[in-house]
């Protein structure tokens, strides 16, 4: 049996019941932590938690090796990962490997920055388009793409959730500020091109930052994009919410919560 | 002190440890199901977990006379509702008025139907378009919003995540046979106006029919809707998904773990 167990948002605590149970039952647990990361626990707490060992594996042991789908075949296995287990499009994948194994497997869910995120920000979740996700900018990958996704939502009257990349093996995860620099970076190349046209956010557009959704220290912070490049957001995990047309209930959010400026009121 | 807590998914079980010891810690819990519902567990049973009593407003203690935003003023108080808790627009709303009557809250996330249903259809989360509801249909009440909303993802390569009412109160949950029935409603009012152009989902188009997430007792069933319209998916709750072109992953999926028909793969 395979259980993929899904530890929630941010730290030890943010396990389900049910996912507890499971940790505590199975005969062995593996866990993969380059496609998320909690926060505010170490592996150590977990393993006291649910009084055994972790084995944590690399992104080979896990994707190419398949360590945890073979031992599943006689033993109960549990593998665990931060937010929910099937965000991540391998585990999908692990799903339909088992099953072709003959190998029973169950998801755990938990709680998971793809809902979790869109609350905090005061939007209202059905009015959220596409999801994308910046990467980091390296020598010869800058896609625009974040960009004019968030372009394309905007067109839609849709509201963006703007995912930040995360290099856990490096310990690199990308801030608001960094995020906010990288779309305004595209704008100077859209600008550079003459595509003047495909310019929809710049530095009036409002935005909101968040981090550390699912601890008692989450911050939300909205502003125009200007007023947000340097603000200090602390630790991780960060992400970015680009609004749309606002509703008076999301605006009235963006200026008590989340202390943006009072204009947005005017706007609405 | 207000707490929103957020029971996650199905059961009792499904609630994390840290919403468990804040409502263990508080004075007061109150509970409103009106927006969402757990359909593994009774009251009694949370009670029992909880070591206390929930107090259970109706719409109108909640949403007119504030009931546990006044008893926040001077006791620790908890919310509790089905899901993560701010996806109901109206406890965005209970932040701002806290904040206003200078009552302190935090939220603490539950695992949610926004993202586990994405994960659990196999299809990638950042492929989903605006998600929809389909209400119930009542004499006057027959929007084709749902179907327009479905339609214009469609034409943005989107995945639809396709929610279906509750109406709690009168014990009412959507079935997918019943949402999609709706759906064909609409098709066939368009074609009865003349309205062919704006048909994009009719009995041939592949859908998702999604039934009890978060619990062992999952159900996961693709199939054109004229396959899936009468099939028996079981006790609430229901949604489908309505899926845009498919990546090979997501139609694997589909086939092996959704047993939907094998010419999805030949699509791809």
């Amino acid at each position: 049996m395979l259980y993929f167990v899904g530890l929630g948002l941010f730290d030890v605590k943010d396990i389900s019941l049910k996912g507890l149970e499971v940790l505590k039952s199975v005969d062995i647990v593996y866990a993969e932590f380059f496609t998320s990361k909690l926060f505010g626990s170490n592996f150590a707490s977990i393993e006291d938690l649910i009084g055994k060992k972790i084995n944590v594996l690399n992104r080979q042991e896990v994707e190419e090796e398949n360590i945890f789908l073979k031992k599943a075949i006689n033993c109960d296995v549990a593998l665990i990962c931060g937010g929910d287990p099937l965000i991540a499009t391998t585990h999908t994948d692990f799903l339909v490997e088992a099953k072709k194994k003959g190998i029973n497997s169950e998801v755990i869910h938990g709680s998971s920055i793809i809902s979790s995120a869109p609350g905090i920000s005061g939007l209202q979740a059905y009015k959220f388009g596409k999801i994308t996700t910046i990467p980091f900018h390296e020598e010869n990958y800058f896609p625009h793409s974040p960009y004019l996704a968030i372009r394309e939502n905007l067109a839609n009257n849709s509201h963006t959730l703007v995912l930040l990349d995360i290099q856990a093996d490096k310990n690199r995860y990308m801030s608001v500020n960094e995020g906010l620099k990288y779309l305004m970076k595209v704008k100077e190349d859209l600008l550079a091109n003459g595509k003047k046209d495909k310019v929809t956010v710049d530095e009036n557009t409002l935005a909101i930052g968040i981090a550390r959704v699912g601890s008692s220290d989450v911050l939300v912070k909205a502003g125009k994009i200007d007023d947000l490049i340097e603000y200090d957001f602390g630790g991780p995990l960060h992400c970015i919410a680009i609004p749309s047309k606002l509703h008076i209930v999301e605006a009235e959010y963006l200026v008590e919560i989340c202390n943006g400026p009072r204009e947005i009121l005017d706007d609405v």
